[in-house]
């Protein structure tokens, strides 16, 4: 057997083939609608045309006045101002608030040029029709949103890098940035190998199995910001699978090969890779369980990833490889956190020392003592993922975790959105 | 002022305004391809059409035998079995293994009809052509996954609730299931109000400001299962509103209004809901920061949300409320949990007891050391949530949190998916 003459932490590998494939990104930016963008990475600096607000706001219901005709005003001691009008909303502020005055305002009403603050509506007390009584002092500036105070003209309201969620959303509409530069997608080739894999419409034959890594790894691709495209299902030999790889190396930005799961196949895909040119194969097998048969290999500047065939294999270790090896060609500002959910272990799991674990769990119990519990099955079996709401890491140090070990469940991405959590009724 | 009568804590309100629009789901499924089905909501049972694997698999590289054949083998003295062939991929295994006789067999290759196990290729000895040697015994079953052992047919291999993500479109794919009926999206109408208030695409004139909630909100509906259709801006005018609010209630499953921001318009909202007919406002002021002067009603059964116009309450309240009613509509088989990050919480934070408080942090260092940094900024600022990655709770009991204390950073949406988390090099 060719593979595994040394064995790599999956950490180390990943950063060899990071270094390998730089510099990224690669693509020109593309310019789309900015509430077509959601997900997207932003591809230049977005300035603000504008200060955000355009004018001075007042944050509560009150008077606007001049703070200093509130010195040392107190309930028994009341500052008296003359109630000079109200300002619109959505109009000019127009009142001219002399010293001694003051005009009622509403939560995002336009501050008087001649007014320093506002007054709360709960801090005074009305006296006829055209008079107030203040009963405490305000500070020039209280309950006042300065111009420019969200963002100021011509400063960077968002960086090169930045992910577009809704509220990037709403602050572009905020500034009026109708169209965004974006990062485009990274082009991922797939490609699956396997003389008994047949496409999904296909019935399979006696020894045939359908191709499940296509469909999964086109999803968590394109979750992580990339775009795939498939080149089909290539039989078990040599031939296909280099002219496949060839095409899929030469129009992509990274290149995915699902191989058979059999070791003299995947050899055969090692083989294959080392054949795109340098520097070829950089690591063959992983401290890792499920995964260990995984390939990491580079054809000059495009990173290409050979996973082994079983699904779940294949999909954690896309998750662990491929999601930071997009995000790097996106240029990601941040590297996005690991979600994850602190839980305790259901039952006992054994792991090896130097072999770093994924365990698929399933989450069960109320959101302040949830359980993980370990969903048994193979990695051939694509199904146990689906009962997986995450995974547990056990680190490569580390033999085993006991039942009702403190572990943090690391959440496979793609369902709705979560909700915001909330306590319980008081 | 009309609101604030009585402030009740959010779990109470959303736990109340759920009862209110039951029974859901309300609209029928829709029949979509399987792979344009990612996040969506599954709407039916999906069955197995057959067995998964049709067939007995080999998990690894090795030998298919009868294993009683291997009973007492050890390397000093081991079983010989005569090879009879090799069990090509991707067609059916014809050969005939009787007892004493072993085929070369690949991962993932059928198993003959006659044999009932395998030994791994490390666990043998080849003896010349045609014979090898076992070192140790096997039992029956070993490194074979049977027929079916993934999923039986006939079986529920997902459930109608179930979200769709990578996983669950490849279980889809290996079951040749190409189209499956999804939830609908559920319909949100969405209406802003506000004097003040113009379009993202109108350059505001003097005391106007730009529409973000649409954006905002239409985003965070998207991700968490929904379709909005906004019904403009609405001028503070009764009538306007009402007209405009009957028809959001009219054609959608939910209706969201962000109010103007001042008291008088919010009692204006609160005052055309309660027109909508019964129930009507369920709750008017929530104990909590941002977003207490929050409207939850009904018409009829369709929910009423009534939003503060400041968008950083807008998008957190719509955050803990529309998404767990979206969800609620969609007949989610489970809660989603809500993903979060362990942190220190970078400097104290003050709250009162009896409010529930909702900081928006940024985070910051290593993956391993965290530190969530809150992010200052008025709740009319909207870029202090593009500056955050979530939020830190502060439960309604809580005063506030010192420094240094460890919390859980529960993260905003929207952003890409992010990489599984992986060990430091060894």
């Amino acid at each position: 057997m060719a593979e595994f003459l040394r064995l790599v932490s999956l950490s180390e590998a990943l950063q060899g083939w990071l270094e390998a494939a730089q510099p990224y990104p690669r693509a020109e930016p593309e310019e789309i609608p900015t509430r077509e963008a959601l997900g997207r990475i932003l591809a230049e600096d977005i300035r603000a045309p504008s200060d955000l607000p355009p004018f001075r706001r007042s944050t509560v219901d009150g008077y606007a006045l001049v703070a200093a005709d509130t010195f040392g005003a107190t309930p028994s001691l009341p500052a008296y101002l003359r109630l000079a009008g109200e300002v619109a909303m959505g109009v000019a502020a127009t009142i001219d608030l002399r010293s001694g005055t003051a005009a009622l305002i509403h939560t995002g009403g336009m501050l008087p040029d001649s007014a320093d603050a506002v007054v709360m509506v709960e801090d005074t007390q009305r006296v006829g029709e055209a008079e107030i009584e203040v009963l405490r002092p305000v500070q020039a500036g209280a309950n006042v949103l300065q111009q420019g105070e969200d963002v100021r003209e011509g400063e960077p309201a968002l960086r090169a890098g930045h992910p577009v969620r809704p509220q990037e959303i709403g602050g572009l509409m905020a500034l009026g940035i109708e169209r965004v530069k974006c990062r485009q997608p990274v082009r991922v080739g797939l490609l699956s190998s396997g003389d008994e894999v047949v496409p999904p419409s296909q019935a399979p034959g006696p020894g045939q199995v359908r191709d499940v890594n296509e469909g999964t790894l086109r999803a968590l691709i394109a979750l992580a910001g990339g775009k795939a495209r498939s080149y089909g299902i290539v039989p078990d030999n040599a031939q296909a699978l280099e002219a496949a790889m060839r095409q899929a190396v030469a129009e992509n930005d990274l290149a995915i090969v699902t191989a058979g799961s059999s070791v003299s196949t995947r050899d055969a895909s090692a083989e294959v890779i080392r054949r795109l040119g340098p520097p070829g194969v950089l690591v063959h097998g992983l401290r890792v369980k499920p995964g260990k048969p995984t390939i990491l290999a580079a054809a000059g500047r495009v990173p290409v990833l050979g996973l082994p065939g079983n699904p779940v294999s294949a999909l954690i270790l896309a998750h662990c490889l491929a999601v930071p090896m997009i995000h790097a060609m996106l240029g990601l500002e941040q590297r996005p956190v690991t979600p994850s959910v602190p839980a305790r272990l259901g039952e006992n799991v054994a792991s090896e020392a130097g072999r770093e674990d994924f365990i698929p769990v399933a989450l069960a119990g109320p959101p302040e003592a949830m359980e993980a519990v370990p969903v048994h099955g193979r990695s051939n079996l694509i199904f146990t993922l689906a009962r997986a709401d995450g995974f547990v890491r056990i680190p490569l140090e580390v033999t085993g975790l006991r039942a009702g070990a403190q572990v943090q469940v690391y959440l496979f991405p793609g369902g709705p959105a979560w909700p915001a959590p909330i306590g319980s009724a008081a």
